[in-house]
């Protein structure tokens, strides 16, 4: 397994759904930041299970414990440990999966790579997981925005119904107004409609999430091989779900010609910009100073609460139905995880660029 | 910098566009496998310059030397150097951007980044550099041919024309029997005549490559933060003027239901294997023995031969206009990258899984 | 910070001496190995403080508890969280340091290099870091133990007191039996003697730990910079007071010829071994079957209970004296410290080898 | 293999003593530090064999290219590649060990790991390979010297014969005014005499280098796992032939008490310094601002000129006797080498403490 990402500002996690705990450690934060758990517990908060009627009913509290590397309200350098002690788990909602494998989940896969196996919740594999990184993410914002870098992300699209507005029309105050985590009440309510239909159906549905990184300073970025895009990619596509990351002008650019495509630059009071900016924000790996944004594809949640044909570890056929208490579309409260594991990236490509 | 890739089979790249020499140290490579400098030779023909109408007309030879790691025509386990010697640069036709930067380049960022910048040619930022990839992938894929897995990659898209017949229905054996890399010829003459095109009106224009991997066991890839679909998005990624990647369903995959995406396992003669195939052959970031397939998107290329308005160093309006020989699209010459970093992440994870 | 340790076989590790919990996570332990909490507590309890009238009188308990990666008894594949609780810490004791730094501590490095400091117990440089390395190297001496790979340690000298036995004519069985860890019972009680008079006098002293690890296949070890001694070398002068290190012939293999240093091959039974093991069991970095033996030199305490004079933050001499409970000689707990990094080492090794 | 050192300034090797080049890439050198291949050179001169009558009298002129990463005479933050193509060597030399062990060598090892094995002059375990290190050690100097940061080693030890001089009273200055490169002209004379003998009688014997690092400003070195100090030992350890490593008061350090070891702290016109240095300028792992120094010891040389019995490839026994042209004794060449990777460890931890 390989249970750490990043090179300076590095985190390192473990913990199954339904075991003691699950926990991160930062190593590489770097000492004087101020940083209290109810900082971090806001941001857990925005991706907790059973916050509206549009995800998993599951109640978990997620309360956020600092064990180490802060003291008197600041970090001290030193690694930075957060626990998260599990509670209402029900593992009894997982026993029918104990020895089958749900369709498009880890189950297969994990039985034949590990052999021993903790079925329940999902145990490692399971997206309980990501609540380590919005925590990790949470002192990675705190940092950022020490400099003046902002990170907000939103769903853009859900099902077939995309937004059409341009990111700089709309205004990210509101994207905590709504359930649904988009910053135009319009489509929100949209959005709200199909996933809450979804749900009735007993069925799951996909979605988009745009993120948008102002403030970010010329210079982050570290080619040949740690481009910026390409870790933030990497980071979004260790999402659960997610099936695609493009940034800038992305799968569309490629229709484009050159001529069009290319971003001029201008100077407006002896300061450089662009013109245009389907760069993204980044040219050749390297911040250039404009916009960075992007856009992550997440595919219908697996666990559906139709019955389903599958196989067991016999390689028997067997019916399978969801149990327990799931989300009907994963984007609302993936908004934070999005955010979060920007800040990671960014912060840790800060801290190299120094 | 970080111009290292690969955790066990690790390539460690080096050189300028227009410098003495650019080579490739991969660590890491298992002893035993025959290889020799001609293999490695077939594999960069492929990529090289001036190869096609619808290339650059820059003559590069790129011979490639092997200084270590080979004696007796098999690899010793020791660290394997690769090297091209650079001839036939122009460095001339780069003297007007010495203290320029083109639009959408990586020209102004390596300016604010480094400092100190080789200019010619683009120096590091060039894609050049992706002949070492070419280079170091051919052994990845032979090392991949002894275990029958197997690598595909071609043109999908160019511009607004995209194939729409599936993968499973294209003889891939066609790829090289056109210079567009596409292995329907119908879709290939269409593709050929748009880059001829954009080439006339001294413009550039986009594309989409498709890659195939067939044959890979179960079990390679390293979750959390290595899963198989994160390492090759960030491979993808990589790769100079590519926008976005997805794998298996993609973007689309956002608009369909879970009772629908839901890969479900079917058993054929004792072998389990899935009904359709969303997932793309990876669930939980670990491969499931089916099909792997993912699509990358390119830009179109920057350098266009037509005048544009742009900034120097001083702050100053320029006008700059693409000297030399350059491609009018990068996808025919990009398939085999794609291949090679596929090839290259591929290998290495499944040595990280031994 | 850099609180990482191993490649495949990786720890990370957290905590301050007197913060709420201390811990490390173990990253790429195989799945299958049976293992308890009751294994881990065994050699933790060796280290323990308060075992012995030689050893300092602190009492902590240091239960270890077990939070991931372990279900049913077996390491599932997935990190292994291990916690052990902050109990009984006197932070009063150390309130006097709060703003000076004690001689030959890292007290005014830390305070240099990180500003904000959590002084108390010494913080993250406090050697309770240990326990974290003793609670890995349980697992892997569990791991090692199932391939006929042992690892022994033992006081070998204590202030100008050496031991002038050959470690062949030693019986390990018998390093448990007395209080300074040494397996020769006349040797065992010089040493006692010279500790506890050390003690008597608030003054501390040295020592020397000789390793030798048996059974070790040919074959491990990662030439040119992981080489087999050059990894225990590091790990041994992570520990806390090392002042060196040696393996087979070590500073005295300096006065030898080479016709006398050389060890020869032979062959018994068709088994090859060689005569001497100067070598130490390793040539070229990689181990070559024979016995793996070296020595680790471990300075005096550099806590005293006699009054000191010394400076605080603000550049002004102060006078100090040692409060608290330390240990005369840290050799005697160092002895499971020692056997610990010796086995993260050789499984690491070990598996990235396979 | 692992043939990578250093986590920011990181170098790269590759290379068979026989093959056609050696060669080392350095990824993440800042930019803007002036470097030309001559002095380069001259710091290979330093190590080169021929270079007197007490070491090898085998021709290299090990002539150093700079293929990338140097532009105008200036580092531009890309990787550098240094590259010394093999010439002189005499391959028939070694026919004779193509199937049999040299006693003391990592020959058999090589064969057991790696089975294909160039044995032509040791191939990748041959003491060659340090020829990339001094080269890399040539810019790492450099980058220190602009920071005061002065690194000198020098024989301390041949034989049975020490110096008994504290380093701080011998002059530096006249190192290399001898060819055993000790700064005392009397203990000079005594260790030529040492190896001369050893040579005449066709044998080898060992010495010890002593290396001094004067003006390394406080807060460098990374605790927990990349304190200072480890790192310096694990790279002296990798050096062939070395088989210990003590820094400060080392092994002899064991034996004095903590109430006479301890370094107190004065204060000098504000500056802070210590009165003794029994830890060798680093506490915690951190550098505290005071003269680093550290002692390395090497072996005798395996290869005699003197018959010996062995064994081959199968099993059977052989007579060896060593061919061609080989050192005496190590230490007058790893003097730069000793002084070069100290240079890479200073640079790296430099680098990481920014």
């Amino acid at each position: 397994m390989s249970n750490s990402f990043g090179k300076i500002f590095k985190i390192s996690t473990y913990g199954e759904s339904h075991g003691l705990a699950i926990g991160v450690i930062i190593d590489g934060c770097p000492s004087g930041i101020s940083i209290s758990s109810e900082e971090i517990q806001k941001e857990l908060d925005r991706r907790k299970p059973g916050q509206s009627k549009i995800t998993t009913q599951r109640k978990e509290n997620d309360k956020i414990k600092i064990l180490s590397g802060v003291y008197n309200g600041l970090t001290t350098g030193m690694p930075i440990s957060l626990q998260i002690k599990n509670k209402n788990q029900k593992s009894s909602d997982y026993k029918h999966i104990s020895n089958s494998f749900r369709p498009s989940h880890a189950d297969f896969t994990y039985e034949k790579k590990y052999g021993a196996r903790d079925y329940r919740g999902g145990g490692r594999s399971s997206a309980r997981e990501t609540a380590n990184w919005v925590a990790a993410g949470a002192i990675a914002k705190k940092f950022l925005n020490s400099l003046d870098i902002n990170i907000n992300a939103y769903v853009s699209k859900v099902g077939k119904c995309q937004i059409d507005i341009d990111y700089k029309k709309l205004d990210f105050s509101k994207i905590e107004s709504n359930i649904v985590r988009c910053p135009d009440n319009n489509f929100a309510n949209k959005f709200i409609k199909i996933i809450d239909n979804a749900r009735k159906n007993k069925d799951t549905i996909g979605g988009i999430i745009t993120c948008v990184i102002k403030g970010c300073p010329v210079g982050i970025g570290e080619p040949i091989f740690n481009k910026l895009h390409a870790e933030l990619g990497k980071a979004m596509l260790s999402i659960n779900a997610v099936k695609g990351f493009e940034y800038g002008s992305g799968f569309k650019g490629v229709e484009m010609f050159g001529s069009k495509h290319n971003d001029k630059f201008q100077i407006n009071n002896g300061k450089v910009s662009t013109k245009s900016n389907f760069s993204g924000g980044i040219q050749g790996g390297i911040s250039n100073g404009e916009d960075i944004y992007f856009k992550v594809a997440f595919k219908p949640v697996s666990t559906i609460m139709k019955k389903q044909k599958s196989i067991n570890n016999d390689n028997k056929e067997v019916i399978i139905q969801g149990k327990g208490r799931h989300d009907p579309c994963v984007v609302p409260r993936a908004v934070p995880i999005v955010e979060s594991m920007a800040a990671n990236v960014i912060t840790d490509l800060y801290l190299q660029s120094q």
